[in-house]
């Protein structure tokens, strides 16, 4: 019988249709991205075409000798503006309302972090000290943008694939400062704020221990962070990644513990890449704001949402997803697909 | 300048990014719809095929003579169990809640509606009287399945192209009624009243009355109903139809309304079909439950969201959207659209 459960930091209910459950490997791949060259002229990220960028923001240099096929170049990771920014990093922040025509200018920023100078080495295929450069550059500029004083929020994501909305195919994430926060995520923070009342603990630490007394839905352990699907997980292979230590603010996220993180993320990348020939995804950064810091009710963490399936009208009209896979089969799957490409 | 709207309706922030604004015609059809045979001998849907469907649930019968191409059938609309339902329609329902896993049995109706026998004919080219008998087939199945005690909300919704997430061509909607009230309803409604408390008035009646003061995000009007793009519009070409007076159930739509209501509808649907290409898109129901019947905070209204661009890990990330398009700009568009093909 299917049914439906409550995903408690979230707020939102799924709909868990095992009838129409399809097995881990009936969900066929899309994209030939292991085909793709390591490094492409027209590409603006690809090395040599520095110049086809907004003026670098940050850049963290190269160490090691390039690989054949891949220019030489001085940088590992790259931050740049976004060159079509949704948002205006000149703009004074105002807002206004007249009637029920509420605006606030569209003052904020808008950057690209280039994860590696090879076209075709996404996050999965990095090697673990790539990775942690990656999620160092993620850091600094998460800090400089939460500096600004206009930006009340910071969303880091990446899309991987068509299908999770990337139009370059060259490995990038992306940070977004607004100059508001999101709805969503301020009601995600009073349904945290609730349960700190109700029961005296922070709502993500309750559910992370949970997860570790279950087993069911772990997917792999670091010594700093826990990778598990969501026992409400939205879509097939949902995953998220929690601190084991109460990390309120991302800035508050040490350096071992970052580089933990970086290599935790590699391992259930690379996962989901072997495992179910590299599926289109979206990782989100899940963190409460800047001022957040030493907030007792919140803690940051990271989301994986692979995009195997459609949001339709359903989603659209209700805002609860159907999901058709069992959380625990999709856990188990992934525990027992290895990390390395199969022999 | 990009701009940040606020949605009162939703709760919702939309970051309108006019900087990278395409124009309406910008945006390239996908599919070949308009090549689809009027019979198609292996769809479930089609005439012939009615014993591939779970046993009828409602009919509405069949008083014109079919076109060319078309065999003979004795329905026009025809209502059917899902062959694959989310839903369980025999199971009982019960909750749980252990730790932080609290669950619902999935007890629930999730039926389909087959609009009309000819496989190529969707809803904009269906005539004005054919319709109509879809409206009632909507009006019908969302009144039977909200008696169901049950059920705790219906949502209604139809999903028109690959990209809106359908995976049978034959024109269908889709009716779900959820043994929970969606926590996004119910946020709304919530919206609603403190909107009512603070200011005496239905806050859709306020936003409708906006609207038509302002005129510039206005595409048609009819006797009984308004359809415009929404001030804070989610995608390009995102579209409300709000009835004209107060009604907050959609089961106290009067015939005459619901008539007309549909009529509207089909004549959007053409504007899109004709002066966009035949866009992918999601149409849904937003109702108050069954009981909201005489609900002065809050009333139905119809939505229809084009698919032209992609949920990404932003929208994801933070509950946001970035539209491209500048609503009023996309309304004057539709405005100038006729209803007809181009001759």
């Amino acid at each position: 019988m299917p049914e439906l459960r409550y995903n408690f930091v979230t707020g939102e209910w799924v709909i868990i249709a095992t009838e129409r459950a399809k097995r881990p490997e009936d969900f066929a791949p899309h994209t030939a991205r292991a085909q793709l060259p390591a490094h492409v002229a027209t590409c603006p990220f690809c090395p040599g075409n520095e110049q086809q960028t907004p003026p670098e923001l940050f850049r963290i240099p190269r160490r090691a000798a390039p690989r054949p096929g891949v220019p030489a170049s001085d940088w590992q990771v790259r931050v740049v503006p976004n060159k079509f920014p949704a948002l205006d990093a000149q703009a004074e922040l105002f807002r206004s309302t007249e009637g029920l025509k509420r605006r606030v200018s569209g003052a904020g920023l808008h950057e690209v972090i280039i994860e590696t100078p090879e076209h075709n080495r996404t996050l999965a295929l990095l090697s673990e000290s790539e990775i942690e450069l990656v999620a160092q550059a993620y850091y600094q500029r998460y800090d400089a943008i939460t500096r600004d004083p206009r930006i009340a929020h910071a969303t880091l994501f990446r899309n991987h694939g068509e299908r999770a909305g990337t139009s370059l195919e060259h490995p990038h994430a992306q940070i977004v400062g607004t100059p508001i926060m999101p709805p969503q995520v301020r009601g995600r923070m009073e349904n945290a704020l609730r349960f700190y009342d109700e029961t005296g603990e922070c709502l993500n630490c309750s559910v992370m221990r949970q997860e570790l007394q279950d087993r069911e839905r772990l997917v792999a352990q670091s010594e700093h962070f826990v990778a598990f699907v969501p026992y409400a997980a939205l879509t097939p292979f949902h995953l998220w990644i929690f601190p084991r230590r109460h990390i309120a603010s991302f800035l508050e996220t040490r350096p071992e513990e970052l580089a933990d993180f970086a290599r935790l993320l590699r391992l259930v990348l690379r996962k989901l890449y072997f495992g179910l020939d590299d599926p289109d995804y979206n990782l989100t950064l899940r963190a409460p704001p800047r001022e957040a810091s030493g907030l007792k009710y919140f803690h940051w963490y990271a989301g994986i949402i692979p995009r195997m399936t459609r949001m339709a009208g359903f989603e659209l009209g209700s805002g609860m997803f159907i999901n058709t896979t069992l959380p625990e089969q999709c856990a188990a799957f992934l525990r027992d697909t290895p990390a390395d490409p199969p022999s």
